[in-house]
């Protein structure tokens, strides 16, 4: 890790004057991820929104009767010079095509970008090409966002590339067991998520009888989420997600092989370690989390049991695929760029 | 009511041979109440399927894999040709301006049709401009298919036009009331309805995200079943419907005054008397019913309360809308019109 | 309007000194609504629970794993005198019984009570008796803290009863109309409710399939909340409640007749001039508001119709039953009872 | 398998008339599973449901609302005698002691048994010891009631153990692979339930708000359906089951490595030549079944997907958990008992 970068820290646009806010624009603010970045950051005590903006140029400004009272702006048509010119962070929220497009030149311009969408996931280029194939890192250098594994290299970065939803709980389970040598063999990654996961946009998909009172999988063997668990784990995994019927929130039951003879003890304290000083992860030990508890927070909630012979683990690791898995998540990175406390507006500091 | 139609009954053109089926085209078989129709015929012993089509001449022909087993059959482009040729009795499930284009022409071949849109339904030619403006009823005498209230008329029936889902449960609660004089002054209808009561068609009102853990109503003094309801009652109604986060059913809460001193047994009474054989209401009494014991069955289940100065009453009304709400009900005035016992293929006989 | 306990409220326990934090105690924490009050006060910059107790004085300590890092304390068996002891404020959440027996104890010693039962809410004797009859005022003059609606009384109160849930939504739309004198004749309040409503202790009618796919009525002309809202509203209602398969919000749908020839305009403008300071309630107008806009924050959307003829209106309430309708507003009305911004911890200041 | 008694279909004791009706008794009807089998039975041509019992002696008789019309009968106190006496074919759906109990003397008798809980499903000694230790198989010789897998075993049985709901599903999918020896290694099943699987008495676990907006795991390495499922396959397994937000249905996610090189193809060939004549079994090829389509039926749907490499297969089986995991599936097993066709009262014959 990157620890050269804690003294970058301190640079951040407004951490100068205490009680400055830095001024945050961001892009795609109808969608999902949007309206969930507009309820945090309204309520943040270091950030100003100064601009909010649809992903496309046309139509006029609008507002989102849910926010009112929690944030009363207006909704413009895209504009990539205004975004610019009004921000000092700029979230994008957009489909990976137009954040590939706009990214390069908002970093050129001295603004701190944090990606949602997953065009600065994958480094390896053959990758890209067939999994994000309108997309080009050019000379860009993109740091992965996940928080509490990259935090050094987040803190000098001026792109983030915000990890994807399904990902984020995965690694946060996986990594500090790969870390340590303890994974053997094959890890398949069970993924269950909310609808919300499927995007604002109506489609039979999307659709309230399609999913009321049923469970589907998709993307078996070709999801896009699979490379970049793998790309960021260094092992090859089976991930299968499912859509199950509520709006917010993923589980992922993790099963995998461990070295033989491991014991929850042993698990518990790679992860204590881990975690120690990350005020997001809660780990829950034997007692498995669910998504009713991290739901409407930044929490990653972890928990484990591993079989009698001590060979076989199970992981289940729970998110709010809004908040851990996108909003809140690039929220915690935009402090940690700024040198900000990490839980400041997501968790009274 | 017309019973002179009793004798028309038995000149259906199946009933001749008893296992004889006879021969149903479907148009519309593709949405929701079209799926139900397949579902419910496909088990009919007097009735065969012998044609389904799409609500669009365009397109390839396709299956249906929820009923693979139930129908295998194909549901083919549409053909108002093909339609005539091949049915006995046609079902109509198709946007209401489609309805009233092919059906004058279906009648005057001679063939029996159940239509399922609003297109026939208000009698009133002002009302009709308004509420359905693009439907005309020329020299067409379609007959209200509310098969418990109109039986005799829809025995001898050559256009049934089937009741909205809304007023199929506000009528069978409220006529028996309306016709022993005993409401007095206004008549406030409280409706609930599940999704799919919005249709198969993907938009923002039937995304998942929209409804789970929302309730919201809509169509406020503007809801086209409410001149439905207050022509066949012949009395204003207040009328406002909701979505509740579920797929099937409908709960009608409806408020009213009665004559002083109105008891509960008085009640009971109307009730067991205008529906003694109708093998398809349930009266629960003092019981409120739930959607849940209703959903999935052609049953409407009524229930009532008086208050204790016996001048107000709440009456509880419950269908399914896709049942006893659509296909289930269409197919109930199918048996009538055919001279079959109403039960067949909806309740063993 | 009690105007001259303005004064009053500025010697609340902790606002002498800016940073400092009332001492604040719940008994019944452990429900839902308990739950609800740890989470939103252990955010709150003014108060600091010093002891929180379920509603037994059996049974080991324990902690809630959905509020781990959120509120990391231990829930205590109940014990009066501890209560008393440690706290500034109680909040109690309790069955009505103990809160009767407790209430009297603790305004005695100086503390602020601010009740969540029903225990304190009916004044009038023969109303008491037949509803709460396990209850009894005795020498206690507590305030009713409908925020909006009593903000002076409530700021000099030493006991609060907190509203119901349900009347917490109808007062609110319907006061201002009722003070206006443009109600006229019978109001109709059907009200659609989430099952946490129903509490947390299970049952045949919190069991998860009895209400998946289902809607019911209950408690027709029988419901404690009637007496609630007529006596504060001075006029006859009634009142229907639903559960709907969700968890956590209500919906009322209004149907009353107003004055002929009122306008939405004049509505409106009622409204404005009721609410114009008010932080917690949110005016939508005609566009009609949904529960999913108000879950989880202590807002009160109201919206509104008027029918062509100007005699029928139909208003639509919504809030979250745990934070407007039990949690939030207790908290409301600690603010405003001790002198801090009415929005503190529940919205930023 | 025995396919000696395939004599002994025909000499069922109703089968001799054609018309007549095979009597049956019920003993835990007011169950989930219970009430189920009284709705399908109700409905079935070929039997008479004599007695319908609870799985109490105590208590008053009492009637279903739900079912009124579909079984009108009265649910009495439990009689082992009474039982007897009026059935020629039981239904157990009691605790797995109470049907240990009864069954021996039930058989003795002469009567048919179909048990629906678990008390005959293990054949092990010791694996019975410490998954059902209040059962006992003595004398008895239970046939494993799969009925596509263990056809003519059903037909010749006196006393059949109806499979666990979960093992039901991933038996009807491994089975075929395991028997055509194309699984190699470790085989994961996630699987996903509605809560009517967690049974029908009140608790913290079937409470409507711990389940809305949520999943969680439960019975990690220590759920009893796991040896049923080992001891079925001949292989261990991992079996994870979860609950998710819905009534019913169950879906299983089944991970497992194949003999390298298989295609879809294989797997389909095998699939067809297992399944040609099973009427509730749908395969779906390579499109993955969702819950939704088989709910309400006695279907099990089956889907798979194989990796680019030939290597990992991934399964997909839906089934409703009250039909094909319970009442169904006893039914079709009663129905091959008594030498019916297997889909009569299941599916149109």
């Amino acid at each position: 890790m990157d620890t050269s970068s804690t003294t970058e820290r301190t640079a951040a646009p407004s951490s100068e004057g205490g009680g400055q806010r830095v001024k945050v624009g961001i892009a795609g603010a109808s969608g999902f991820a949007g309206q969930e970045l507009l309820r945090w950051l309204a309520a943040h005590p270091r950030a100003r929104v100064t601009t909010a903006m649809s992903s496309s140029p046309d139509g006029p400004a609008r507002t989102l009767p849910a926010l009112t009272r929690i944030w009363d702006g207006v909704i413009e048509p895209f504009s990539a010079d205004k975004l610019a010119e009004q921000s000092e962070v700029v979230f994008l929220a957009l489909p990976e095509e137009a954040a590939a497009t706009i990214a390069p030149t908002l970093v050129e311009r001295g603004i701190r970008v944090i990606d949602l969408s997953g065009a600065f996931r994958l480094r390896d280029a053959a990758a890209r090409e067939k999994w994000y194939p309108a997309t080009h890192l050019g000379a860009l250098e993109p740091v992965y966002g996940l928080t509490e594994r990259n935090y050094d290299a987040i803190a000098g970065a001026t792109l983030i590339t915000n990890p994807g939803c399904y990902p984020t709980a995965a690694l946060l389970a996986l990594e500090p067991l790969a870390e340590a040598g303890l994974l053997a063999g094959e890890v398949v990654i069970d993924a269950k998520s909310g609808i919300s996961g499927a995007g604002k946009k109506p489609s039979d998909r999307t659709h309230f009888s399609e999913n009321h009172g049923s469970v589907s999988a998709y993307g078996v063997f070709g999801h896009r989420h699979q490379p970049e668990i793998e790309q960021e784990l260094g092992a090859p995994v089976t991930f299968v997600p499912h859509l199950v019927p509520l709006d917010r929130g993923i589980l992922e039951t993790i099963y995998a092989r461990v070295r033989p003879g491991t014991t929850p003890r042993d698990v518990a304290e790679l992860m204590e370690a881990a975690y120690r000083n990350a005020p997001f992860v809660r780990l829950t030990g034997e007692t498995l989390p669910e998504i009713k508890h991290a739901a409407y927070t930044n929490f990653c909630d972890i928990g484990w049991r591993v079989d009698a012979a001590g060979s076989r683990i199970l992981l289940v690791a729970v998110i709010d695929n809004l908040v851990k898995g996108a909003a809140g998540q690039a929220i915690q990175n935009m402090n940690v760029m700024l040198g900000y406390d990490e839980r400041t507006g997501l968790l009274p500091v």
